[in-house]
């Protein structure tokens, strides 16, 4: 994480962020904490943003994306904006509430 | 937040970034949830982003890259950016440790 670690007293904003950072950074094994391989991306997505996984579209179809499974890199900067285009984009429509 | 509500049981990561969201929402008050006013922008991250704003650099810069201050509008794609630029960017060589 790169907030100041020298300011103890992180806001409940600032936590959050250093946790999504965390995330990043314990998956990024291969790429030292500096990229994503697209395995590695997977199983974040997978284990860590399941219901927001759902909201970014199909997770092949971005791992595809990504290019040759073996030189693909995810940088910081790209999972980051991938979470904030989810975010962005508009609900997709709801099913018809079942019955219960 | 656009995180699939449904779904009740989100993991930390996805709690973090809920928090992170909400906390826009809460500031963008003039915009409806929608845009932070460069006042809104500046309170949130005085308030809430104290440790991370000074890895953006001045505040004050930023406010005035805005434009009008009546009229400028950060949406939330743009706060989402900004902060994943201060977590990108190298940190900021810090002053020398003063006395004490």
């Amino acid at each position: 994480p790169r907030i100041c670690r020298d300011c103890q007293e992180l806001t409940d904003v600032e936590r959050a962020i250093e946790t999504v950072i965390s995330q990043f950074h314990c998956y990024a094994v291969k790429g030292q904490k500096e990229y994503l391989t697209p395995n590695e991306m997977q199983d974040l997505v997978v284990q860590k943003l399941p219901h927001l996984g759902k909201c970014v579209g199909p997770l092949e179809e971005k791992i595809e994306c990504m290019g040759d499974p073996n030189e693909a890199k995810l940088e910081f900067g790209e999972y980051w904006d991938m979470m904030g285009d989810a975010n962005r984009s508009p609900p997709s429509p709801s099913p018809a509430p079942g019955s219960g």
